[in-house]
């Protein structure tokens, strides 16, 4: 194999013109209901920070890790709206708006600035909001704005998303996540890198954002202590298994199976609460863990091909680097008959974590 | 014909991909040595700028128009490279630097985007700058960033592009641009149209520029009061004449040639003067224009060529847009054919206007 290419260059959705209905953007639902179940907690957030103080001329606000889908501009769309209404209740001029979509280079920028022109219209049709679109490339693992100039910082469905696959996961065999099967050391592994990812995002930002600054994320996570708890990971569950069939099939070395390991956690309310506290730059307001059921109202062909769709969208890059372009196809068709027969005996839910904090 | 889609839709260089090498990454030399051109007046602003008083931790530089070739972070390198000189010189802290890199939605940023990494790495390789970077889309004859945050505005190679086709050209027979044959008013309609469009672009930049910013402009201009004299709009001139041999061919219709009509102006120093002290939002600190001998280097025919591919890199959208996809190659093929007898005759030079102000 040459040169792993960086996970910053892999990490990536599947763009506009993906295969058979697989792009990030007609596969957002869940990440929808997920800035939807947000909007209270952005609500109080926003009411609080902005309270009875004068507020700055400009309010900068951030989406970190907007993609390019629908969902790109939903997240600071919602937070300009709720500053709207807070203004008019409290008869207080609408202050103007920088609006910082971030997300990794390799995004699919030009889709998101196609929209920008009539998102900022609506805005000032609507409100007479007069609302700056900036898009700023790079890792949320870096930083990405100068310092102290951050009023509002929002990420949604990003931060499950390691900076890097942990190390020393030689022993992870046949598994691609935290399995069933998983010696306890993979766990800790993955814990480790979560804990070092997070807490080195709380403090770049914590550089970047006003004092009295606030944060809302909300990402993958799960209900229980235990990382091998049903719903914490049987999207990969079922990529794995999908793969170990291929492997049967001899159409996958085992030994790629073996190395490879997704660069994704979802962490535990308890792990982030102790994460923020130890990091010290904010102060926790909010967290909660909320659980979505997929596709409740659809049959259960149908959710299980939303599902693998949704998970083509969100790993085919990484999957098609590692065991090549042409498994991928019969890789997410397995996917999808493993789900269905899944969802023939249970239903499903995600776990979303939802954190809002305050920069000290 | 159909609505015709507005014009920040059309106005757009070629990308990467471009066809026989016309992509506007590849045909940017002379912007490249406009650029360079300038940079003394950078530097002379700059130190002025900075002079002996406090400034603020982290400077806002915006490339107004800045395009996704080589030259997109040609400008911003420049000025912080000479903040770099003027802080060491005077022993002082560097800033931060707040990059914002504009240009039409329909500007492939995502080009842009892939070069950023390597661009801040180097800075901070270099100079231990902390570079932020971001791209802006929209219209520069729009607000394009909140009031008052904006140190140093740079333009080069787009203000010669108008925001609109001026409008009552409907006497311009067989001419897309100030011909000699055309009618007095068609040069009045374009006086006019650029007049308008650059005392815009200079009220909304003196909102959105701190007190005391400056702002250094370079765009294609004449250094006669005639419009129609030699090294006015001979390219423009050239696309003129390649048009009417299609139609003497019976390949374009005459009456498309009539009713098209360049969004482009090459104003004379004297103009620019008066806009700005009529505008009054800003003091001229110089105002100067240069000449660029086309390829002084090569033979008339690398020459020739060269400058259909550079005309082919800026206008093939207008052109395609009007006359069809399957004209095009035939077109600047005999662009390239016009140009050669020219250039075997006389030398060909570009004028540019470049002038640097600052806002009161």
């Amino acid at each position: 194999m040459a040169t792993a290419p960086a996970l910053t260059d892999l990490l990536r959705m599947n763009a506009e013109n993906a295969k058979g209905g697989s792009s990030y953007a007609s596969n957002s639902s869940l990440q929808k209901r997920v800035i939807l179940k947000s909007r209270p907690v952005m609500e109080d957030s926003l009411k609080d920070m902005l309270g009875n103080r004068t507020f700055p001329s400009c309010i900068k606000v951030a989406d970190l890790g907007c993609s390019s889908g629908p969902t790109a501009f939903m997240a600071v769309s919602e937070v300009i709206t709720i500053i709207y209404e807070i203004c008019k209740e409290q008869n207080r001029k609408l202050p103007e708006f920088q609006v910082c979509l971030n997300d990794l280079p390799g995004n699919d920028f030009n889709a998101v600035f196609r929209s920008a022109p009539a998102f900022c219209e609506g805005l000032k049709r609507d409100m007479a909001a007069e609302c700056y679109v900036s898009g700023v490339p790079g890792s949320f693992y870096d930083r990405i704005f100068p310092s102290n100039t951050l009023q509002f910082a929002h990420s949604s469905y990003s931060l499950h998303w390691l900076s890097q696959v942990p190390e020393n996961l030689e022993n992870n065999k046949r598994n691609i996540y935290i399995g069933k099967s998983s010696p306890p050391d993979v766990f800790k592994a993955y814990k480790e890198q979560f804990k070092k990812d997070f807490s080195k995002f709380l403090g770049l930002r914590s550089e970047e954002m006003t004092s009295g600054g606030r944060m809302v994320l909300s990402f993958m996570g799960r209900s229980m202590e235990d990382p091998t708890g049903k719903e914490c990971c049987f999207m990969w569950e079922i990529l794995n298994k999908s793969l170990l069939d291929l492997v049967s099939e001899g159409l996958v070395e085992e030994a790629d199976v073996d190395s490879f390991n997704l660069p994704f956690y979802t962490a535990y309310k308890g792990e982030v609460r102790e994460i923020v506290e130890e990091e010290g730059s904010f102060a926790i307001d909010k967290l909660d863990s909320i659980e979505l059921i997929l596709g409740n109202d659809v049959t259960s062909a149908e959710k299980s091909q939303r599902l693998a769709r949704s998970a083509r969208a969100v790993s085919e890059w990484l999957v098609a680097n590692r065991f090549g372009n042409n498994i991928v196809d019969k890789l997410y068709g397995r996917f999808e008959g493993i789900a269905a027969d899944k969802f023939s005996v249970e239903n499903v839910k995600f776990v979303n974590i939802i954190v809002s904090m305050t920069k000290k």
